[in-house]
């Protein structure tokens, strides 16, 4: 099993990188991490071009099992398109694992016919805690294991994990998941309360809309000038009530390293 | 000339509102103030149905020759599609005015039928040289005072002016206003500058695009933890180039006292 790590948002360092590499070896995968992860310009991990060369790479390397994204931050969304329609037919028995910003890479992919994972990174490792979420992550990539995975995955319909911030950016474009019929799970974290509250306004007045919905963690969300005044499972309750969206519940997926495994897709975890 | 005062978003406080009144007065006009501006329901100038409620008041006021939103905050797209649905024949002829938050209410207007304008409003008084705010949003309002309006809005196209996060949270909702063939003017505060690069890409990314685009000012802009390595204004013009959209440089508008005015749709300042 070799895993692939590229860095399609922001860069990590060599540390991550050298602690990702023992975590794999232990769970008896070889990492391969691409010399891209390093690299800097500006907010990202290189140039578009550079960023978009190196997955490229990746997905073009027969030698690859799963591509894992180094970390998120923001910038995935401004390869992707041009990624997606560049993967080589020989990329599609290939695997994508990441979450937060990588979830425009990880739509993108799942669309070209990939399989993809919504699952801790590598710059996970800096956590508190972090090193559970990267066996977790690797638990899933080389053994299947479903342990890994968030407990309660719909089995009656496909699922989608998204950091709320990051579908909400996708809405109307060529990258957005077709979430018609299916269970999504979001996520959120550092983000206003009335900034989600926004957000979920502008998921759910769609017109295609998911069936059911979950609420992973709203995690070190900033105070305000005044309190919102609503709890925020309350808060995605309503939206889901007010759009006939089956409100499903807590699930276990954020940033954090408790961050659970969702394989995007129809039943993909049912093996 | 009567303008009514309502608050969609958040609440405004007494000395706003005298402060308001007083320049209003000063204009030649009368400021009807809706009592529910001074409400307050956690994050929101009262719950969704009293705000709705104090706007369709307004509405239905034929004694009432504008309505102008207080504030901005959040919460304007909570009630815009309801009160949307509900604006009596007998308003058809009123016009409202605001900016920020108030940019979905005004989209939802506009797409009713009533005539809209982007421009400054009573909170602005807290501003420093926000009397100057008011005056200009009343000079448009009461006299309609050319010199209020931003000094180069399209005489070939329809315009549009948007807070883009507030813009970007409409799209694929009912509330998106119809850019095809447009210009629209973008403003921004206190985001992020990743923030504001994703939501370009979310915005330039849409089968329907504006035909032109003009650049308030992105203000109180965080530090993030690493620089973004860009101007802003060439961040503007490189999604603009990626979508063939026409850079027509900057704009008057902003979250600040020079703010200007800009009415929505087909050349309505050309009088």
């Amino acid at each position: 099993m070799r895993i692939g790590v590229v860095a399609p948002s922001c860069r990590i360092d060599e540390a991550t990188a050298e602690k990702a590499r023992a975590r794999a070896a232990a769970a008896g995968a070889e990492l391969v991490v691409h010399p891209q992860v390093f690299a800097s310009e500006g907010h990202f991990a290189g140039s578009d071009a550079v960023r978009a060369g190196a997955l490229l790479e990746m997905l073009a390397d027969e030698s690859i099992d799963w591509i894992w994204c180094a970390r998120g931050g923001y910038g995935s969304n401004r390869i992707a398109v041009d990624v997606a329609t560049k993967v080589p037919a020989r990329a599609l028995g290939k695997k994508v694992m990441g979450y937060s910003d990588a979830g425009f890479l990880l739509s993108a992919l799942h669309k070209a016919g990939l399989e993809v994972a919504h699952g801790p990174m590598p710059a996970d490792a800096g956590r508190e805690g972090g090193e559970a979420a990267l066996d977790r992550a690797l638990a899933w990539m080389v053994r299947g294991d479903e342990a890994a995975l968030e407990p309660d995955l719909a089995t009656n319909r496909p699922s989608y994990a998204f950091n709320l911030e990051v579908l909400v950016s996708m809405l109307g474009t060529p990258l957005m998941p077709d979430l018609n019929g299916a269970e999504l799970l979001v996520e959120e974290v550092a983000e206003y309360q009335y900034a989600s509250d926004r957000a979920l306004f502008a998921l759910t007045q769609q017109p295609v809309r998911p069936a059911s919905l979950r609420m992973g963690r709203f995690s070190a969300v900033p105070e305000n000038d005044r309190p919102f005044g609503e709890e925020a499972e309350v808060m995605v309750r309503r939206w889901c009530e007010e759009a006939g969206i089956d409100y499903r519940g807590c699930a276990d997926i954020g940033h954090d390293a408790a961050n659970r495994v969702v394989p995007f897709g129809a039943f993909n975890h049912q093996r």
